[in-house]
């Protein structure tokens, strides 16, 4: 089976293992390991890609893939948004603890269009980080120890600012030499369940798949010459999956209720079921051109839960950057 | 043919004559009559109900519905734009030239939920209308006789209220006793093309088509008890609309791209070409059921389009109701 | 000394007994009592007027004024703000204890202009509670006994509407019959010092001083026939108050720093200083009187500030009016 | 008499001459022509700084700075609006005549915070340009003509970057090279009566008056190497110099209505009115001192003032930047 190309590496593998999930990815130079929090309805999923083989396979270059999914992200849980708060941000301790941040700032790059609710992830996470790179200097000694140099931009997208974002990052990288990135970015999603209960955590920044023709340039290390890691949600899906989706679920519809005697010689049906995945998604794209890109599916509350998103992100980065401060303080100091 | 219910006359009366358009409709007691403008590509249509057979035909009580078209509504076309507020106020103004208004307010009801930007239409436009009942009595002489008293709310919706919006309304109006409502509404349209380039304007309220299955009460003239004015545009389309032209297109595509022998046998196509456009709709809107009514698609640039909405329908009742001073003047009062 | 007229209770027993606070108000018919919670700087003071001197002295009806004043309300602090909840929805309910609740539902009033950020206080609570009153018949047994009926309306401001808000209440209140309504208010404070740090609930409904020439009905018990519990925030300050508060500042640091041999036949500066509060106060809103009204003074983050304050207060209002099923159950409810 | 720095050269002007006005300076090397369009009642002033002396006496770089003042900007008054675009695109032609284009772009940069309404200016201004840099080469031959290259990204303000404005500018200027710089930003009026009524065109730059301690760095042809066309509009008063215009009207007021046997021995009062100004505003802003830079003063209304001051100045910018096409197609194409 073909695969379709996805930003999540969790829909990737599971694409390749058939969907059964498990430990054993079954595929050369790919591991997963899953931990459940049962409390708050919390699986956290850990794709490791080791070689080349695991490249090859997943299209996607090898690193740490961390994927937080939860029913309770798209409600307005408290606790379970705490608890998520508090996993992602040691999973974000972890991947950057071996980057020697002495010295350099950590500089948050928020994707994303801010007019489009569903988009405006990656800037609201911006305005809800504490920077501090400006105050490093004339903070009290008792400060000094705990707070970590941290800024934040937000670049807009190249259809309303004429710039590459690349540009824009890399001239910011050359100017204030950061040691680290860490991009935010909402995705679209392939599964209509995924949409604003999953949170991707790489360490491998952001490099668009060969297959998807986006010429967006990269923001990676290659591109950098930095570490760069990547935070991602997806928030809604374009038309042509929920069309795509909706048709199989009707024709696995059809095929339960359509009598023998029309099916039997329902070449044509048979055809359409036999159509590759790839294939059909293909046809359906080309067949909602003009809309594919300029409407999209997204869930009627998306502007809250958007905003629970940012708040989730934006606590896990102060948490994992200011370590050397209480969370209290880090709220206290965001004004 | 059985036809799908719509929010639209005109496009009942397209179903019903089979699309040709016209101006004779070909449908007892139903009147069309087309207007062109081509400068700014603006298309007028006027479908009047006269009696009982064509309330029947066309599902919807007898009166005056009025389409104005034009695909520059969707962009930043102040000319054209200029031109539609002329042509709806004028409308308007006819309309409603028979209702004694003397000693009686106009009373602009916004419905909608302002919060879910493609059905906040209605409350925009009651933030932009000129309201001037509350100081009628301290107005200076020689504008009293210019503006006519004007009140407006934007009562919400159920869902985030817990009231219906009909008992607000209704204990509205016995407390101030206006002489006509207008009400403001966002629609689902039931074709991809006519978003946000559809304005209807009719005289005979709102009345939810008995096959919706939409318990929420009227406001009309029999409820009411005064004229009832409403003015509706499409802003969205939910999710099994599109899903279904999109299966319309694909269907059609495959049928001209598909070899002969494939089609043969092929009586599972035949059947799917054969289901009655409500009966494909029904089966898709069942098997979308979690996402119907949760999820909408909507243009990216939804948000400005219904600012636009907004202005032109704030505007022509802002012509229409203070018809006695300058355009100018009124946008002066404004502030 | 003659007093200010303040909508805070407690300002005005400051000002009565020369701002020494304590339990001890002096006035007779007033009753204050002071608890305080050091974990997160939160002072609870309970103001009681009791009989008709106090009444007259306050300037208020007899009846109880709930004060919570913090600082960490103008902070993005989640643990204070989950204490003040709890404090708020315990008061709260025991205001509301008495009030035979069966059969009638709570109506939440959203006074104030939700597009003038700091008056948006009151819509934005109505947009968070949760409502249930359209609902309740077909809520599955085992929450049927947990939620009870509430629903909310924000109706706008006079001068966006052309309505008195108490005229929109009354219709309101008599079609759809409640046992209790919240209104939900900003106002101005009085003391820069107040603004967004401080939560007074009363009940006894809204009922502007009559010194203060505001014509807006009142929504209280008297003209609703109903119990009304009033929840308010100042959340900026007028011109006139800021400037009266400034001038005294500027005049208390020159007559520190103006030598003798100025101040010695300062007539004027003397007469400054024995101006009467209320005659300076009058004064300097004549001389400001274009943009009393028009202009405000507010802090920057105003913008998040409001939305922390509307979700304190309505996590409150859900706690104690839905106190059959738990906070996390609410919270899960609103989606 | 000392003068106070404002960024207006209108303001600076005016003080010096005393605030006659009038085309005659009377300061050396400060050349002033005034145009009034009273239809619109739109005045136009023109302040050049030719030489030395000039930028001496008015503590700004030599150069020209138009004021475009007009009532008519703070209401919805579209006939007016359009007026101002039309004399502001002119100005900006003739200001950029010189500057040879062809070949590099025209990017626009939008100072500010968006999230504060008053500071949003910038920023808004930003997402209602027409960029074109990304999509020249996939122009269709007819538009390719018209349509010049222009880019434009809002950085933020250091408060919530952690990084200095200039910064990000000047990366980005050595990534992309355009060819001439326009940016837009808010500013503080010195009058309570300029704030929305005065929008200010200048050649040279920004470069903040060394008086003012503001060390954002400057963005001009100096620092950039490239012309940098700057558009200023006054939205807000600081509270120290809302305060310091109120008490000079109280002071005025006062010393009308004192009788002489108070004002006689007033030395007090004498000295008040013998403070510079420069020492009294001075004095309140230290008393202040809290509130300066937390809290502003702004009109009800600024939400809806700054769209439309956004709104004439990107048609003015689309318009002298677009050349060779017709507004009506500038406005098509921003979809």
């Amino acid at each position: 089976m073909q695969n379709i190309y996805t930003d999540l590496a969790l829909e990737m593998a599971e694409q390749l293992s058939g969907g059964q999930g498990g430990s054993d990815s079954g595929i050369d130079g790919v591991e997963i390991s899953v931990e459940n929090n049962e409390v708050h309805d919390i699986k956290v999923t850990v794709v490791q890609i080791t070689n080349d083989a695991g490249e090859a396979a997943m299209g996607k270059p090898r690193g740490n893939y961390i994927t937080i999914e939860s029913p309770e992200i798209m409600v307005n849980n408290v606790e379970a948004h705490e608890e998520i708060i508090s996993i992602l941000a040691n999973k974000l301790a972890e991947l950057t603890k071996g980057i020697k941040k002495s010295g350099g700032s950590t500089l948050v790059i928020g994707l994303g269009n801010r007019d489009v609710t569903p988009d405006a992830l990656g800037p609201k996470v911006v305005s809800k980080v504490l920077v501090t790179r400006h105050i490093m200097e004339s903070l009290p000694q008792e400060l000094a120890g705990g707070l970590a140099p941290l800024c934040a931009l937000a670049p807009g997208v190249m259809g309303t600012t004429g710039i590459e974002t690349a540009e824009v990052v890399r001239g910011l990288v050359e100017h204030i030499k950061p040691a680290l990135v860490i991009c935010i970015d909402a995705l679209a999603a392939r599964k209509i369940s995924r949409i604003n209960q999953t949170i991707q955590l790489a360490d491998t920044g952001i490099s668009p798949g060969a297959g998807v023709g986006n010429k967006r340039m990269s923001l990676n290390q290659q591109s950098l010459g930095i570490p760069v890691i990547a935070i991602g949600v997806p928030t809604v899906t374009d038309v042509a999956t929920f069309v795509n989706d909706a048709m199989d679920l009707f024709l696995s519809e059809m095929s339960e209720s359509t009598p023998e005697s029309l099916q039997d010689g329902a070449k044509f049906f048979d055809m359409l079921q036999k159509l590759e995945d790839r294939d059909k998604y293909a046809i359906i794209r080309n067949i909602l051109q003009p809309y594919v890109g300029n409407m999209f599916v997204t869930p009627k509350e998306i502007g809250e839960v958007v905003g629970w998103l940012a708040n989730i992100i934006a606590n896990s980065i102060n948490i994992a950057t200011h370590e050397g401060i209480s969370r209290e303080d880090i709220n206290r100091f965001m004004y």
